[in-house]
């Protein structure tokens, strides 16, 4: 199909992104609607108060003694001896409140930066999945080769503003090593916004210091500049543990951002009530957030929802459901009501990258969008509720969120868009293709699509008849050829190197 | 995936109308929260006086004289010697106005009844597709064995509320008698709401007299209880053909159902521009809507939106784009203004029930949901951008509409909900399975697909790895093996065997 597309200016190519994939140009998104909320204020405000009762009579664990400590000396109800910390509404309410309502997300391309807040959507590529499938080689482990590839897709695709973890575990890299090679790749494969795993004190450091090199500034100009970007999961219910605690703090401490999220599932990890694991899900992430309040006022964070539900017949957890576009259309509503920006993610649980994880998707991605989520987790790729990375996938989910950019443009209506001179010379029973109307505006006035096939049944036979899916693996495979590394100052390349054989020769960063 | 659904009560199996296939409730549904506009009162004020400007500058075609004299006396200019009529604003304003903004539509089966307006919305299932095809013997011509199999599958599946138009062409029978078998078929094997189409005076008649036979009431009943249905497409640009008069006509004066919906392809039958292409809809809509309120004032009519965009390269119809989720919207817009009910569709322009299909159509029915859309025609089955009705893609859509339909199921906040008791009883780092509260409500608490399939992927993969169009080709087996006909009164089977035996031997009803 690609080969279909005029392209008669090597100017628009090069604006385009790839040289043989029809895109949108990279920018960055926002929705003009007003957000949809899911419940009333009321409702709303029953499940705040739930939460902070959740804080104040239960508790959450924090598994961390210096953890406990900082919280502790701020005024929380530390059990001696116990890992339990309980909040008084008041703490609460007053220390998230020191949370910026938006910030610039910088990447090492300044073009790349990402808005955080308001009604900006920044999508980001698929993120920590164990394995990963593709039609010709079918469905294998992480591995760096292929952690590697969807880095350049990330980098080709113009809808993805960012890479968000690793696209998928590079398993072959030994554990302790693995966050300074993955960074480093990252780095160098693309020149968006970095991410680093709250995976202990020692990893989460490195990955601060390589973001400051990569970044080319001082330490001091990375304080205020946030640059890097990590999800901290509450080990739910109401659990955060050591490795996780230890990034809160550094990565607060260094004015860097945060994304908490609770990954509550209905019936498994919270309760089957979905009010109730909403309930949860934000006790948990007011914890969060008011830690590392405490820890930094003014740190920048984000309220992460993922509350979706279990299959009840077999406990297999279920994405892109109703009841999941549900919970983010309502963490959307609590995440404005604390003025916090809000990540939410594109899902689904499909086995391959069918027809169910096309509308599981569909049903994540719009309820993502309707609900102003300023990041979109996992929006291309995602398979098998996050156990695969999907080659295929990604090209869909591409085009799928393509649509919603299209969506998201305003439409013009004045004297020249309203056409009725148009109308008026065609006439009743005429035909619109020749008109000076429509000559002048053919080329632009609709949206353009990567992968859909709109020709007819007969052609689309003698072609093969491929599907979707089929088509996708030709789309990927095409952007990997036309890959163009984007070029990384050599004094700052050099650096990297150096920091990485140096914490290398270290042993890097044994697990904690 | 069907047999592992737990099915303990008898009682349960018959109230969701599939002995085998896990459905939903057949329910009328309707949309809680507010339309979604996608363009500000000034924008669709423009587009409603651009409308009334090409009404009353550049007019309608109306070829049948009938028609003419019926809008000279209500007071349209209508040039002697043309077909061309032109139309006052204040005319139009005024005629719109007795549209009434609600109604039922009755079916035999009064539960099968459908409300129209408001905030409701009702799914019917594709229509006037002259191919068909699934999985095993792929793509043929229209035929009445297949025909009646759709209509059987439209009345198993509870989530279809009616069937409006041949669910594939049966071009197998003569097309002189073709509507007389072709009602008779849908008057027998379900028990909805019926369609006719507006082929010529004569068998509009014929139509609108079985239905009365149907519904078992009297010729006066029928007057006041709109029980049947028809679309009414302008020819776009601006031109209403003789066949389609006789039917605004005819069901008008019969005080039947009259959904007058242009197809309005941007850049094809309409300006390039959307706005263009709405203003034309809206002009060619409101003409065809004043006409059946001059026929009859009161007479229910339905405000259909089909403004969609030409691939630019080839000339295709494309169907499920940004642009055409846009004009839903602001066709819902137009519709709410004027306090008419609004019909809009499930659309797709794929070549197989793929994922493009499936992107497509969810680009179609949030957009249609979002709007309003009290009628979403082609909510099942519908492919190839309308040349194609597809069984697998029945089943794909009906799983998509059950999905719409338990997101809109509102979400109970309340302290049984929120559950502070179970959070409490479970604490930090426990689980939820085997809590009261989990199995006091596991059975209920969420949506239970008929499609998807969560299993984990070992499972999926020794179960013969099958993607979701491969299952739903099992689905649609499987409902038309449970399949039940709904019963009729024999003195009503009687008299429509008559009817149709008496108006074949006179030879139908040809062409006009």
């Amino acid at each position: 199909m690609a080969r279909a597309i005029r392209r008669p200016h090597g100017e628009r190519r090069r604006e385009r992104g790839g040289a043989k994939v029809p895109q949108l140009p990279y920018r960055s998104l926002r929705n003009p609607f007003p957000p949809m909320g899911f419940i009333d204020e009321d409702a709303l405000e029953r499940i705040h108060q739930a939460s902070l009762r959740i804080l104040a009579e239960i508790g959450i664990n924090f598994l961390l003694p210096e953890a406990r400590e900082i919280l502790r000396a701020a005024g929380a109800e530390v059990d001696p001896g116990s890992p339990r910390v309980r909040f008084d509404p008041g703490l609460i309410e007053e220390r998230i409140r020191t949370a910026p309502s938006s910030f610039t997300l910088h990447a090492r391309n300044p073009e790349r930066s990402l808005p955080i807040g308001g009604s900006w959507i920044n999508f980001s590529v698929v993120a920590s999945t164990p394995n990963v499938s593709d039609l010709d080689r079918g469905r294998r482990s992480g591995n760096f080769e292929d952690f590697c590839n969807l880095l350049r897709l990330g980098q080709s695709l113009n809808i993805a503003h960012t890479t968000a973890g690793y696209p998928v575990e590079p398993i072959d890299i030994p554990p302790d090593v693995r966050h300074l090679e993955a960074v480093a790749a990252s780095a160098r494969l693309t020149d968006r916004t970095l991410y680093g795993y709250s995976l202990g004190h020692r990893r989460i450091l490195d990955v601060i210091e390589m973001t400051r090199i990569v970044r080319g500034i001082s330490h001091e100009q990375l304080l205020g500049e946030p640059s890097l970007n990590t999800v901290v999961n509450a080990n739910s219910p109401l659990q955060y543990d050591k490795p996780m605690l230890w990034g809160m703090i550094e990565m607060a401490r260094h004015g860097q951002v945060v994304i908490v999220t609770p990954f509550t599932l209905a019936g498994a990890m919270a309760p089957v009530t979905l009010a109730g694991a909403l309930a949860q899900q934000n006790a948990e992430a007011l914890a969060g957030i008011a830690f590392i309040q405490i820890v930094n006022p003014g740190a920048p964070v984000m309220y992460g929802g993922f509350t979706s539900n279990v299959d009840m017949k077999t406990g297999a957890p279920a994405f892109g459901t109703p009841e999941y576009a549900k919970a983010v259309l309502v963490g959307g509503q609590l995440a404005r009501r604390y003025a916090i920006p809000y990540r939410s993610s594109n899902v689904n649980a499909s086995n391959c990258p069918d027809a169910q994880a096309t509308w599981e998707s569909m049903m994540s991605i719009w309820a993502c969008v309707l609900a102003h989520t300023n990041l979109v987790k996992h929006a291309l790729g995602w398979l098998e509720g996050g156990l695969c990375t999907s080659y295929e996938k990604l090209i869909l989910d591409a085009e799928m969120l393509q649509h919603m950019a299209a969506f998201l443009e305003p439409l013009e209506v004045d004297d020249a868009t309203l056409g009725l001179d148009a109308i008026r010379d065609v006439g009743p029973g005429g035909h619109f293709f020749g008109t000076a109307h429509t000559l002048e505006r053919y080329e632009t006035a609709f949206y353009r699509p990567m992968l859909s096939d709109w020709r007819n049944f007969e052609t689309w036979s003698e072609d093969g008849a491929k599907d979707a899916t089929t088509r996708a693996n030709r789309i990927w495979k095409q952007l990997l050829a036309d890959y163009e590394q984007p070029p990384l100052d050599p004094a700052i390349d050099e650096e990297l190197t150096a920091f990485v054989a140096r914490r290398t020769a270290e042993g890097g960063a044994p697990a904690e």
